[in-house]
């Protein structure tokens, strides 16, 4: 699969600059992966200096989209790539971006276990940031394998999963209501819990968004927005 | 202004292509300006038949984004644009990108207001939403006119407003959350206002980026994530 992307290159060194902007992009994955994971145990523990630790990092995130983004301009200007080579440096763009605003979701998860925290905890468990932040961590694993290594097979899985973390993200809530009505004076903590929870769903619709670029990558076809059924007839057919 | 950033074209053709994505992307951006205030109507009278339609209307602002995009594409492919030109194909992907998302938040309003209909609304009333909604709406329309007109002045002031919005946001949802604790009854009908502030303030977000693209654009400087006082120097240097 990765030769065949890689048949169209005009040079070693395009292809050289190409692998570096693919790499980085990787390593910025790698840099979100790390503040999603920190964020979940921030709240998990109400460890605030992991939080503010988490919170302040956000400032690397920013600036590595940026400076990958403007190689990725760099090489259209330059190389003015065409085919799959163009696909890739659009795919490495778009990714940036999904994985910049993970990045602001990771904060925000830590900010409100500083607020959780201050606010001296709540005497219910939260067992669902645990439970959906590791899905969600996983997926955010697998979309960035998936790009890695040009795998549509594993994106339509991440894919597949975002329902699932959909799913998961409906009953928590409604069982945090239902805790709200019953303890009213918890509802400043819970909401911490909420919001977080929140946060925990976009950094995964984040991770499908991906998914999706690969599949774009790999199949030459924008499966945004198409029903799962159709990304699947894609990726097989 | 606008001279100045038209001035590397290389055919007419061209010029045409660019143009029609341009001209395109923003008819888009007045499909979504208008699904904004839509989501808002329906929610301030919670009328459910206008927020079906609001989120029914959702399909085609994710269509015209892929379709657009692909035109971005092709001109990327086939015309390699360098560049201002260049700058304006990223910034016009890009902004699609934004205005998808402006859309799916206001169709979570529509959604929620349904919610709230269905629960007979709240004794409260819903000033918050109509306050920071025409705030809103404002800044998504000064941001499209921004990059109709290549208007940089304009695109700082949008992200000016962005940090107001911000406060009154915060100033909100702190009035709700002692409303909750006073009335728990409540609880679920004052969440569906959250959320759907929460939408709003993250579409005065996405306005704020389309501004910072017309100034990418316009002043050949990535101001992402940049503090406004550094935005106002790029602006006005």
């Amino acid at each position: 699969m990765e030769k065949d992307i890689h048949s169209h290159h005009i040079s070693q060194q395009f292809n050289a600059e190409l692998d570096d902007a693919k790499t980085r992009m990787l390593e910025m994955g790698g840099l979100v992966e790390k503040q999603v994971r920190d964020a979940i145990s921030a709240f998990m523990n109400l460890d605030s200096g992991l939080a503010e630790e988490v919170a302040r990092r956000d400032n690397k995130v920013n600036n590595l989209e940026v400076e990958i983004d403007e190689e990725c301009t760099l090489i259209l200007a330059r190389r003015q790539p065409a085919a799959s080579d163009l696909r890739l440096v659009l795919a490495i763009s778009k990714t940036l971006n999904d994985l910049e605003r993970m990045g602001d979701e990771a904060s925000k998860i830590a900010k409100h276990s500083i607020a959780l925290a201050n606010e001296g905890g709540v005497s219910r468990s939260y067992l669902e940031i645990r439970h959906i932040g590791d899905h969600v961590g996983s997926m955010v694993r697998d979309a960035l394998d998936a790009f890695a290594r040009f795998d549509s097979p594993l994106a339509l899985r991440v894919a597949q999963e975002d329902k699932a973390v959909d799913t998961e993200y409906g009953t928590a809530m409604r069982s945090l209501v239902t805790y709200m009505i019953e303890d009213p004076r918890s509802i400043g903590s819970i909401l911490n819990i909420m919001w977080s929870l929140r946060s925990l769903e976009r950094i995964g619709d984040h991770a499908r968004n991906i998914a999706e670029h690969v599949i774009y990558l790999v199949e030459g076809k924008d499966v945004r927005h198409a029903a799962l059924e159709e990304m699947e007839a894609e990726v097989k057919g």
